[in-house]
């Protein structure tokens, strides 16, 4: 399995974050990190402290969700990533926990209004929240479906997934993405900090309005556009 | 007392374990270890700061309230822990604490609705809140009262203690048990932690309604059915 | 000044206290530690860091407020102890935060309803808050009026100050006392968390009403009353 | 550029400052130390991890904003502290965060009133919020304009930057400033607690008022009054 060395660290690494950046207890999040041109990606094992995680036991699945060489069980969100990595073109890593703001917004079933700079530095539209799965749905493969909830999702609101890297799972809670397992808990801990200030915001101002679409473009673009000028690339 | 040194190490480990999770400030936790065999239970001393304790100053005491050799006095809510040892069958720790957004639900007197599913990956049905104890109790025999009224709740609410492990008491705090003293403090922090997401779903919509059954049956299941598909078993 | 040696270390440890239990930033709280003896205390020098802080640089000062044997000026607060330490006879340690809930309660200039046991437990009665200073006392001697704002508040409630040992001064913030100096940090403590869960409290249920009376007196007769049965004593 | 080492050491140990008081997650926030003699400021560099940063990596900017001897970027705030620099005399230090209490009042878009002492020792007024900058601001050099707000901001209200050091950009977060980089960070401490206090305040009643003025007048005195009596000096 060395061919994979690199990847299982990666994945062992991201995880570790999610304890590092407080966005789970015990071991209530997970994440994996894709290699692309193998179709492969290498995620948590199901229900083991993050304390007890090595390396090692990273488990290795394929997109038809096979498990390469483990004796360990990935994930129970296995078949969500599954779905996600074959769907979004491009991502590397995928997120999931259950830090408490966000998940206080996918159980009040609310898309985030972008409310400021720190919410438009990641994403110049609301963070979407699924509907809730239907009873046939669950009956036929829930984890698979929470992915295409995910990516209906998407589809609905003509979202591109390169842009928006987070969602709310209506009654559930965050799935955050990005280039990179890295990133992508990052972008967890962006959305858990994005969350806590929408509500906060709304505290005081049960009206408040979205920042005006000229300030959200200029955030974003400053990051991300053609021209970007942040950070030392 | 060699035969009780497993038990008094378990409730020990299992009353650090509160300050680790962050359920209570200076003393006001307890934890303690039933060993049904012997019908025995080792539990906190009175009073005891965290840092003080040891596996030896754990109290041993009978499902009749009688401690065995031990010049330590238990916790004052040594009842309490004695009737849900004798009326819940099959649990083996329990933990009391103050932590927080539970006592705010408990004085508030309301159940926790099932809002998510970090709440019906744990359980079912609303954590339950009882009745405010009357006069009559409160003179007889206060910390045993305390323990029938959460009996009777369950009666009340026709609930199984084997698939619901928690309690609000009324104007007082949370209650939780298990498997394992380990089990009860572990269920004492996802209390907590549903009690806080389930206060700031309420702060974004006063009118939330609960997670729809079909998806919370299918949390409870895929962890605790008899096709529970989660962790390595 | 070996006389006050200990003293000087009571108040020493429980200033440091204040950092250790999170009750204020940077150097917004002090604690003096009495030696009713004497007619001394002991107080944190004015606004030197906690982790700059010895056990000598702690300011003794008698009764009258004269400064003894130290080149540091004591805490700006000195006069409003020495008040105290005159007119509540019995305590021997006072503790002054910005520690924010019970600061917004102050700020909201509100008595603090016995919601729950955790209240209960440290007292019967409403903590309470004083009124606003007059422009007259102001000008006279704030920190000594702001003494005599807490005296005359405890004269109009008729609350005895070996029961009651918290106050919020309106729009400043908490006075907690005790039997020591580090018992007056400990009731600074509990008063934060009685605050943080008395306000989440009113989040779930903004017409919350207080424990009925039978049980607010026996959680603090089982602490407190002639028959007392908590901790080791 | 040995002629700078302090001032880089200075910007340096103020950067870490943010992390030490929870200021900010990851790279969200930056410190920068004037030097008006040579009106040349060290600013923390674009996007680089806090424990990454070394004294050397403050890049060193003058007034114009031409980067002195760097290979690295400045700050991409750069032009906001250069502002601030040129138009709020006598201050040495600038410290931009997003910590979240301070962000939700921004993005509510409101002043902070002086609800409590807490406030009234570090300022008199509210605390501004900028207005949102117009499209053509926007397109014509954002991080200009964000200075340019603040200064019109203060012109408005016709407060003193030696008096009032902090402001909300309306819809993005704090600013603060002070004698020195590193009483600038302490400003952003002390606001982002003011921030949480008020809207607890507020939680409380929605109706609070501010401190009466003579209250607020005397605590502003007896820190920076003429006859000041707080602290060693």
């Amino acid at each position: 399995m060395d061919a994979y060395k690199t990847l299982r660290e990666e994945a062992f690494e991201a995880n570790l974050e999610i304890k590092k950046q407080n966005l789970a207890i015990y071991t209530w999040g997970n994440v994996s990190a894709f290699d692309p041109g193998n179709g492969v990606f290498a995620i948590k094992p199901s229900g083991v402290p993050y304390d007890e995680l090595r390396p090692e036991s990273m488990v290795l699945v394929d997109l038809t969700g096979k498990v390469i060489e483990s004796k360990l069980k990935p994930s129970s969100d296995t078949k969500t990533h599954q779905v996600l990595y074959r769907e979004f073109a491009g991502i590397k890593g995928i997120t999931h926990t259950h830090s408490p703001y966000a998940v206080a917004w996918a159980q009040a079933k609310k898309p985030v209004p972008v409310y400021g700079t720190t919410h438009a530095d990641h994403g110049t539209e609301e963070v979407p929240c699924t509907e809730f799965m239907s009873p046939e749905a669950v009956k036929n493969d829930y984890e698979l479906e929470t992915g295409n909830l995910i990516v209906e999702s998407f589809k609905k609101n003509n979202y591109n997934p390169s842009h928006m890297n987070m969602v709310l799972v209506a009654g559930h809670g965050p799935f955050t993405w990005g280039s990179s397992a890295a990133q992508s808990v990052y972008h967890g801990a962006v959305l858990e900090e994005v969350c806590k200030m929408a509500l906060l915001t709304l505290r005081l101002d049960p009206l408040a309005k979205p920042l005006p679409g000229h300030i959200i473009k200029k955030h974003w673009e400053r990051k991300h556009g053609p021209d970007a000028y942040y950070g030392q690339q």
